[in-house]
């Protein structure tokens, strides 16, 4: 791609992955910072010890729910922006959208883990699967603003791909809806269905092929 | 772009482009370590959650005001850059006074999160709005120097949207020396003008369609 | 490689790395966050600033061991990733569990930091190492499932190197079994042989000369 | 550069430059994490407030010379590596020693900043510059290992400008030894001196024009 067709031309996608990457990666990475070393002043023995670090487990919990399901939505931003050759002004919106929610599920995460078997778990697990639905719906946003009649795909794209994409896209909301209504009698029930909600979608990341 | 170019030409402008990106989605990602989660001792049950989840307003708002303003940098940053062919010494210079404005903007937004509803709002909001009014004239000169003369600009550039662009940046300042002015007077009321500046900022985005 | 290949054929591998150096890169700048300040008020002089800032070292060394393992493991992850031309559905889900077990590494640093020489040493000390050893072991998955029978690799890789790297990465498991066993009996030893597996390890880097 | 190159030739320093960039604009990002909100509890009114930001500024002072002067050293990175061509096994390693320093950053300014103009001013200012001086000092191996008889150099590269790279090298520890003397008698002065130095440093950006 010569400099003359990026300045003139439509902006390319390049600089939108990196930064989403980034934003995402960040997310990820700062889910540690939850994971809260036991004082050391309240522990008199390595006995002691384990059994503080095997109280820690809705932390341990959080932290896998939240990394493999970010890591996946990641995967599959990786793959719609195969397909999308062009940016618009809307597009970087959506995306900007996108990566707000992305950018605050530490914060539910952290909410879970800090209440998770404690008065207060209902209410935590409803704002966490609540935030991963608002996720998802912008998500879906994301691919339909660009997808839709073809807008801003890549002349040379298979048209049939762009469309199972879709239809596995219009999965997503659903399997999210669920779990949020799920959330409001069982958090635990909730939390797996979330987790198997994930190896459905899996596949999105092979759609191609 | 071949190798020998790379050595013995102008500097490309990528690896800066690479490296603001990073600052700019960590400054972003870090603005939700300043949403807390209500302490779990202080929480009796899934009513006393919402209550204390709904007192957390200011955290949520100063969260979304700030993230898509950085945000909508970002999407300006990568415009600008664009039309940008060449880097020397001052460009990166004038880069780095930016980033500076960009990563310390956690901090205001903390400020204004703790202070809001508060004794000290005004002094939080002037901050605030402050920060922001910084960054905006760092972020001029990020423009204005490359673009004074075409100095740094891509010879094919369309000086036509060149010409656009830094008639909108003439915008910017003004718009931010306002919410400056009027968040000595109401905090409110200067967060609603940062946020409409932002809808009127946005066209840029497609100033060269 | 032109849009057109990228977008009709398998996936490049480049984004996935750029992901993954994010990832690596934040785990490791977050480890300095463990090492804490010393309380301004507990401290009455230069010299006492001295003796808290030497009473710190447990800190220095978890900052050390975490930084250099992950920093040789990204150096490795580059290398591996010269040799693999594809990605797969597989291969995306492997290097997110390799970046879940990298993404918790500040977590059993911040926990042996804690512990280092107070009770519970033995049982921050094994946790320490076995996170180590997770880590390797997932990254064995990551580099096993592409290179088996060549699944992924390069047609045009040079076998010998690829059985040269193979060779190689059977000796990274033993190695941190080993750590972690002796973590049981003494944690200085376990984080010695840790730092001696990375001298051992590091060759990696130029089995292709 | 096809990726037969790649796959068989020495390795290409593009990821390494990317993930040092990732691991550099996470440090100077971190350190606004040590400009800490005055607490809402003990402040009554606006003006104590204005009171309380004014006592921060030796977090303003941390902050601003520790991010400039990574700052600085990013785009001095970004210089040299336009002329190492290639990579090999302990220019990698001598890379993660200079990650490592500027990944503990963070911690001397966070110390620099509690201690200022308190009881072990002294101790945190000596920590402070020492430990930019073992930055400017794994930063100086990091250029003389491939510059050594141009071991790594591109072979188109001007080796006038390489030379007047390596002159320039040569001025930065004198610099930063004498801050690091200095600190030993003045905190204030050291500082000073590390903004000078910068000032005195940055031509190099321009080395080769």
């Amino acid at each position: 791609m010569t400099r003359r067709v990026r300045v003139s031309g439509g902006r390319d996608t390049d600089r939108l992955e990196a930064f989403s990457d980034g934003v995402i990666a960040i997310a990820m990475t700062l889910l540690v910072l939850e994971v809260r070393v036991p004082e050391q002043a309240s522990v008199g023995s390595n006995d002691e010890l384990w059994r503080e670090l095997a109280r820690l487990w809705p932390a341990y919990l959080g932290y896998l729910v939240s990394f493999v399901t970010i890591g996946i939505m990641w995967a599959n931003h990786h793959q719609i922006f195969r397909f999308i050759a062009r940016t618009d002004h809307y597009l970087v919106l959506s995306n900007i959208l996108f990566l707000l929610w992305i950018g605050i599920l530490p914060f539910p995460t952290a909410l879970l883990t800090e209440y998770l078997g404690h008065a207060g778990e209902r209410t935590a697990g409803i704002v966490y699967s609540g935030c991963f639905l608002m996720t998802a719906l912008s998500y879906n946003l994301l691919w339909r603003y660009p997808s839709h009649r073809g807008r801003l795909i890549a002349a040379e794209a298979d048209l049939r791909v762009v469309a199972s994409i879709t239809r596995r896209f219009n999965l997503g909301p659903p399997a999210y809806l669920l779990a949020f209504v799920l959330s409001f009698f069982s958090t635990i029930a909730s939390l797996v269905l979330l987790l198997l909600a994930l190896l459905y979608v899996l596949p999105i990341a092979d759609a191609d092929r």
